[in-house]
């Protein structure tokens, strides 16, 4: 099986998941502004939902650059991750059409934690499938343990949307910070506030 | 005639006919438990086509890899193929708005025995076209066992969908589990419990 | 400018047109024989559009396959054509809401002469730019009659469409025939009935 | 990370984005003159947003031509672009529900306005992580200023949106024709009516 083939559909597949969404979005039923400052939080799930897509292609893409070989077992545990995220648009309707009231909220932290596990997984299907020098390991092994973070963040938000909904956003917002820029820099960040390079180069800003 | 742009524009539509079955999941109408748990057959025809898809997506690509000349009858095998995996997210959507009634079963089940021819002439198409060695001739033709396998247990399908439906969606799983993991391994993992580690590997658990 | 680009680009366009066609057909209202039955109409009309994107796909591919050099006016005559392909979905939803009546047809067969219209300039802006060989320039000019003689039958086909659409679909389905199998193959068939041979190989039956 | 994947990746979105933009395209409620003509202003505006992604695109593709090294901040830069760019269905659909009225075209031009601040972004994120040749330092640097005069010119299209709409399409026409033609070109030509043939050229005539 051909590793090029299997990121040409990933790719294809990520893309229209990331383009679709907009075609949920509604436009206000009317021009004045009641019905025209009801887009914003349907805009901010749409920009959150983009974002957590915009990770998942950007890690997807370094973890199959470490594939050499594929086996069936590599190219389920992709179709089952495309699957998972594929359900991402769909959720964000939900979110968007019930102005991220507590059961839509839910729906969404439980959808990012099952990706979440599918990214493991696949992970994982890769690991066992190669035999990677220590240094790989290491990188892969940190980026288990924020998966594993990232998951329990993620199982804490589907209880705390039944009782406040913001502090699931919160937590979406934390875990796509946390992906975005590597720990490390942030809490030496936290420390030393000359490091500021440091997190110019990492989080691209 | 170029075979790579043949397998990027196969890939391209796969890609898309997966995605967009997504925008046919409609939101419950409200989030009260009763709306909600309607969703759940709808997303089990969802998850039933993105395999179906993932299937042949797979299958069509070891079955492009044996290409070597491109001819006009392969690429008009193709896209007949293309066109009736097309049909999917149409079926799809109508099975999940009737809720798996018998017609829809039906047309479900008709969609899949005429994917399944298209995709037997694509390979004869194939077939005529090369001249194989022995060993690629024997692969090939115990494809093609699968796929006369494939088309009675469809054409069962449309006949007991009138009947029980329910009896159309087990042979739909059952033909998925048949193209998923060889069946050689299944009938022998049947005989003896220590094969474990076979099945392991061929179906990627 | 690279032509590999302008190819995966104008590969993704056509395979999204020829896909989100499908989005476009709506399940019948009930599941009794009088709704479904008005499905046939529209899913002619579909298979119609994906035959003619089909074919467009083919040639193009055959077209930018003489391309050497890119130029601006080979993108925007390129540009040009997918803009006016990409009208096909809508007008094919057109057709399908309509049945088939004279307005819709009308609009559908002014949309083909024009893609006919656009997909000649973009062959003619390819020749300007390049140095062909006596053989691909006969072999452009032959296309170009073929184009030609598509656009007097597009331009008719409007003209029918408002006293017979019937008419209208016929011409369609014979520009289609045209395209797919050589006019020289055909109308040496009729002369001899031994040609089988070749009218197998040409046409891909 | 690899360049390659990120350019396919950009294709695959901007691909999708300007084509399913044809599915907010509304049919006419009924087939009679009066339905038929309240087409013409949407299909403008689609022809519009149509153009705006192709020369995106084209853009794009020479911006991303000039990249050898990939790092986190042009991968965001990017992705914020395309975040802007694949909003841009969701106006030209706001716009044609709406008949270009003043709000919708102000969003309009609002849009405009942040996907070209994203591509000054993503242009200056290339060139602090290059060291480029001096000719190529200029191109670009001529491409910032056009840049800069498009932001100026959107930013006045929002406050006309508010008077005459008309004033802004205007605007947004104007534009399209700087980046399409070299304005450089367009000057001459102003001066020296013997110049048609460099006219011919770079705007692809």
């Amino acid at each position: 099986m051909n590793k090029t083939r299997l990121e040409a559909f990933s790719d294809g597949v990520l893309a229209i998941i990331i383009t679709i969404m907009v075609l949920e979005l509604k436009t206000p039923e009317s021009n004045d502004w009641e019905s025209v400052k009801h887009i914003f939080p349907v805009l901010a799930g749409y920009l959150l939902s983009f974002v957590f897509i915009g990770i998942y292609w950007g890690n997807h893409h370094h973890l199959l650059h470490t594939v050499k070989k594929v086996n069936s077992r590599i190219i389920w545990s992709n179709l089952n991750l495309l699957f998972w995220l594929s359900l991402i648009p769909f959720a964000t309707r939900w979110i968007g059409e019930n102005d991220f009231d507590k059961i839509s909220v839910a729906v969404y932290a439980t959808l990012l934690s099952v990706s979440g596990l599918a990214y493991y997984i696949l992970q994982q299907s890769i690991v066992v499938h190669h035999h990677f020098q220590d240094k790989m390991k290491d990188a892969l092994k940190k980026q288990s343990q924020k998966g594993i973070i990232s998951l329990f963040a993620y199982l804490t938000s589907i209880a705390t949307a039944f009782i406040y909904p913001i502090i699931s956003e919160i937590i979406f917002v934390g875990v796509a910070i946390m992906w975005w820029c590597p720990i490390k820099i942030l809490s030496r960040q936290w420390r030393n506030k000359n490091k500021k390079t440091a997190l110019k180069t990492e989080c691209g800003f």
